[in-house]
């Protein structure tokens, strides 16, 4: 049996009654460590959590090398381990493809990710749009595909969540060009780039998809012991610091109510500036006014 | 401190152990018991599981007797548990508001819920636009306002998760108005009859948010041990015994890459109508060629 286990945000202890013991069952345990990071929970707590070996999988072993990863998994147990959700990328939906080409039987255990515990910082998930990635710029390589989708989803009001970029295990390039393979500390992009990085863009676009003062929440270490949040406009968020590492931001539509709208206003500095800030956002993609109610017609057409 | 603590799907064992850990020291565990259910555990068997007693919470305590809830939790541990994810109903996040004003601290302990573990279909996540919720239509209320967002979703090639209405101790009318108070057997909406529902707004707006023939996905008993999917259009879902609940539907969007839909054929009974079906609903709402480039407008001005 392939066990694909989530092992939800932070602690060691975010894992399931179910998915820990059957963790403890299995015969090899991988863990998928490079699309997210426990923050509070390195490989060797892990360990003595499950009291089981726990072998790092990196992108190559899990995108070249699943043969491996599934040796044997027709008779032996063995567990997949993902944080957050088990099917948080494609490349999960790919080794559970494999899996059942191979004839063997894949059981799930689902936990939170943060595409589910985002609610915490008090938008209600339905109104939620599509998820865009926010990836590291780089001198030449600055791709904006997420702004057409980040307007996608303010046309009909709805918030969008920002996923922030990880690099885990990089080579260094200069090094590799010398044969030598050397890896990059990690990076993890934090609110003031991301921030920065989407006001360079409408800078660029100029079609107002948002604008320095769109409304936003800084979500930060959610799920973990000292998580916080910061709402603030995305020109505030450009220059905020917002601690150590993950980090999300979520991009406010203009369907805010006043339930959410009460629950964030804990979180922003200037009460009245965040709010105004919100209710000055919703005069972008206003909805056209309902048209006419047939009598009016009938009383213009008789002017 | 009151732990507001997700549940997670189905089995008892599918709370966090750190959540479990925050339950046995409560000196009060309140169970949601209105806006979902735990498919495999009742009250008995988390009582059991718990190793303490469990007070179901329907919809009149949480909304108007919170204090009750509340009461002491400066001092005392309250567990307030929510099936599936933390932040699921704006009721939860009512109560932590409630909280907050009477200065006691909140711990959040999320786990999986549908919005996230409806990736196990292999459907990708971030194709997902707004999640909309479908109740049941009675003689003179057959409320049409998720149209609407499906088509909003559609219209910019997003997939749709359709969430059905559960009615759990509804009181009966005609008891009612003989003084009596008896509550209706819960009922949980079928796949079939969301997916009439949805055929008999079509057939009544005709817009085309979508047709009978439109791909869409039963996801049935998600988490659970029995666990189904069935992949099949509207029209054939409207028919679909999907056996015991819980059920939700996904609504396909234009957006299904060669990996997402390889997943979804291993659940058609007719596998290449199904794949037909997914190609011919990429011509709704497509978008329009990408305009002619510079050369091409200046050939066509020397014609």
């Amino acid at each position: 049996m392939l066990y694909m286990i989530g092992l939800g945000l932070a602690h060691e202890s975010d894992i399931t009654v179910r998915g820990l013991a059957a963790v403890k069952k299995c015969k090899r345990v991988y863990l998928e460590a490079y699309t997210s990071i426990l923050m509070s929970a390195d490989k060797s707590k892990l360990e003595e959590f499950y009291g089981r070996e726990v072998i790092l999988a990196d992108r190559e072993m899990v995108e070249s090398e699943s043969d491996k990863i599934l040796e044997n998994a027709d008779v032996d147990d063995v567990a997949f381990l993902v944080v957050g959700d088990v099917f948080g990328a494609t490349t999960h939906t790919d080794l559970v493809i494999r899996a059942r080409d191979l004839g063997i039987p894949v059981e799930s255990i689902h936990n939170a990710s943060v595409m589910n515990a985002v609610g915490a910082c008090g938008l209600q998930l339905y109104n939620f749009g599509q998820a865009v990635s926010i990836v590291f710029f780089t001198e030449d390589w600055r791709p904006d595909s997420f702004y057409n989708k980040v307007m996608e989803n303010r046309k009909i009001g709805l918030h969008t969540l920002l996923l922030l970029d990880i690099k885990v295990k990089e080579p260094n390039i200069k090094e590799m060009m010398r044969g030598r393979i050397v890896y990059e500390p990690p990076r993890y992009m934090s609110v003031a780039t991301c921030c920065q990085q989407l006001l360079e863009i409408e800078e660029k676009r100029k079609e107002e998809a948002y604008t320095p003062e769109t409304p936003c929440i800084s979500v930060s270490r959610l799920g973990s012991p000292n998580q916080s949040f910061k709402a603030a406009t995305l020109k505030q968020l450009a220059e905020y610091d917002a601690g150590e590492p993950l980090h999300s931001v979520v991009m406010l539509g203009r369907q805010v109510h006043d339930l959410e709208l009460d629950y964030l206003l804990a979180f922003a500095d200037d009460k009245d500036a965040y709010r105004k800030a919100v209710i000055a956002d919703q005069e972008y993609f206003k909805p056209p006014p309902p048209p006419p109610a047939p009598q009016d017609i009938i009383s213009s057409d008789e002017e």
